[in-house]
């Protein structure tokens, strides 16, 4: 627990007198004002995170974080259990969606065992952050103890903050190995709990959360929801208290994932919240600490229907849409690259004076020669 | 009209047997079917249009035309006609939005004079295909000759069969000069024509598809919609003649764009539209040719009203909703990003066999050793 403690005391608010600096030079620059919409508040954003007027994002890092889940033997996913492991094994060959799309944007991708039921292969690029085995069935009780809930966000913590201060040198800040950071998560059986957490948080009925993860139909489906709803019920969680919620209907990817956003905010890294499981993490993030929120940036909204809920609830508006379902931080890694076009649109375009290009009429007007 | 007639006749079908092999290949790939949602449909539609199954998107090009109106007289723009030329200097010297964007996703800027009202300084990457110095003030009757409303759509045409050709080599195509392209545009007034475009050939009503451009005040606005009320009254386009709409409501740049259009599809090359002007020339594109619609991937949605009419007119659904209104390409910069993205996803994931990957519960399973 003193880790997180440490860590959620350490998060702070935005710089607002930088980003006044960054929005002055936003309107001086050759477009109408405010005419780049959302490109020009979040380079605005990124500078109040930052404390940097010129941020560069050299390092670039999706953290992909798997967890089994003991739920799956309720018959509520589409796939077997044994596609955790095998997908890490993709990841760690470069073959999955997220390893496709980090290349495209230029991220590097940190995978994370944080939970998954066997042990996996040693890879010089696979983080073992291991809490247990998977999550026991929360149908039958608690998912986790309250002890591994702490441990998974701890978990995440610490591989945030080794990643961060271990590849050293970045332009932005030279002591930093992590300018800008997104969730992923691979889990058989996730969106279980997710729709869970985001039931109990959000007040929302478990219907109107919960769909098809990775493509269940209709039978299986209402099955799901008779599963969620039955854990919720047999745990009992108090919304108030993360943790609880965490530990009862939760999973050890979504504690780990809660963990990056908290040391990210900590450290003042922007964080790109991918679809639903990360969205569960950002809950519990939040109900942790309000203030992590500014340090959000959704990346997109999922097809999968709880996630609606979950960006409401923390109020915050997506990136990107999609139509997109897959997880592992596909989504941030498309984000990310939105992200980074903004802050070159702050730190490259040309101002008025530097094209000498007029302003609006009735403003004071710099013609040229 | 030879020109024009010549590749409005070329324009052919999607290749349907193609994309249903990119649908398999897709299904393969190890992720649940359709989880990547819009880029799985932007990967199969590009392999339709290129032909290609592994297409390589090497010379990404961005065609930024720039026009000027002579219903500025009116005061409808927020910004002296000054800035065209100016803004045009900027572009060559890289520090404009859509430099800084199109250098983010790896694309070079053709920037044109199609028709602004003053001769250019010469310059390496500036292409002079002038039909006019400006359009005529529309209020006051057509804003071009017939002639140089198909003066404009052809040398749009030109241009990008220039640049296509003259480039040579590529990955994806020995002979092209061009994999993917984006529209653009520049041209102080321009949401002016654009407006009243739309309005014609959508049969929606003038203040419904009437925005603020730059930026203007109510007043300039209702004044804005009256102008485009009035020249539409006095020219009377012909809705269903798209040649005729141009001429009379016009501008050079949305006629050269709309040669764009016509000219990527001739030469079965993805084409990223817009925001609202490149959402005009789409407009008149459609109307001479409406398989022409098969080719456009609509990049985003602008805050400039008439767009959204546009769009459903057409039947595009926009890639982004980032509150842009800048134009210059900006949008299709950043579309052609995630459209790059797609094709990765096709090209470059693992498939269930390669990864060794259990596929859904049900199906045929192959599970990893």
């Amino acid at each position: 627990m003193v880790l997180l403690e440490k860590t959620i005391k350490k998060i702070g608010r935005l710089d607002y007198k930088l980003m006044e600096k960054a929005q002055e030079r936003l309107n001086n620059l050759t477009k109408p004002q405010g005419s780049l919409g959302r490109l020009e508040e979040l380079a605005k954003l990124i500078v109040g995170i930052t404390r940097n007027e010129n941020p560069v994002f050299k390092n670039k890092v999706i953290f992909t974080m798997a967890g089994d889940h003991g739920v799956t033997e309720e018959g509520v996913s589409a796939y077997p259990k044994e596609v955790t492991p095998q997908m890490v094994y993709n990841f760690l060959r470069g073959g999955a969606g997220i390893n496709v799309l980090a290349r495209h944007v230029g991220a590097r991708v940190v995978v994370v065992d944080i939970g998954v039921a066997c042990d996996l292969k040693p890879h010089k690029d696979l983080v073992i952050k291991k809490v247990n085995y998977g999550t026991k069935n929360m149908v039958k009780g608690p998912a986790m103890s309250k002890n591994e809930a702490i441990k998974s966000i701890e978990g995440g913590i610490e591989v945030f903050e080794e990643e961060f201060s271990a590849k050293g040198g970045s332009a932005s800040s030279p002591e930093k190995g992590i300018d800008i950071v997104g969730t992923g998560d691979m889990g058989i059986g996730n969106t279980t709990p997710s729709s869970a957490i985001t039931s109990v948080i959000t007040d929302k009925l478990v219907e109107n959360v919960t769909g098809r993860g990775t493509g269940i139909d209709d039978e299986t489906l209402s099955n799901k929801i008779g599963v969620i709803k039955k854990a919720i019920r047999v745990n009992n969680p108090d919304a108030k208290d993360a943790i609880d919620v965490l530990s009862k209907v939760g999973g050890f990817e979504i504690g780990g994932l809660a963990g990056i956003i908290l040391a990210a905010a900590k450290s003042r890294v922007p964080v790109l919240i991918d679809g639903f499981i990360s969205g569960a993490a950002a809950l519990i993030a939040y109900k942790l600490v309000p203030e992590v929120k500014n340090y959000m940036i959704a990346a997109h909204c999922s097809v999968e229907k709880g996630h609606r809920a979950i960006l409401d609830y923390i109020g915050l508006s997506p990136l990107l849409d999609l139509n997109l379902r897959l997880g592992e931080g596909t989504g941030s890694a498309l984000g990310m690259n939105i992200v980074e076009a903004s802050i070159k649109i702050l730190t490259q375009m040309a101002t008025f004076q530097d094209a000498a290009v007029s302003e609006r009429i009735g403003k004071q007007s710099r013609m040229s020669a």
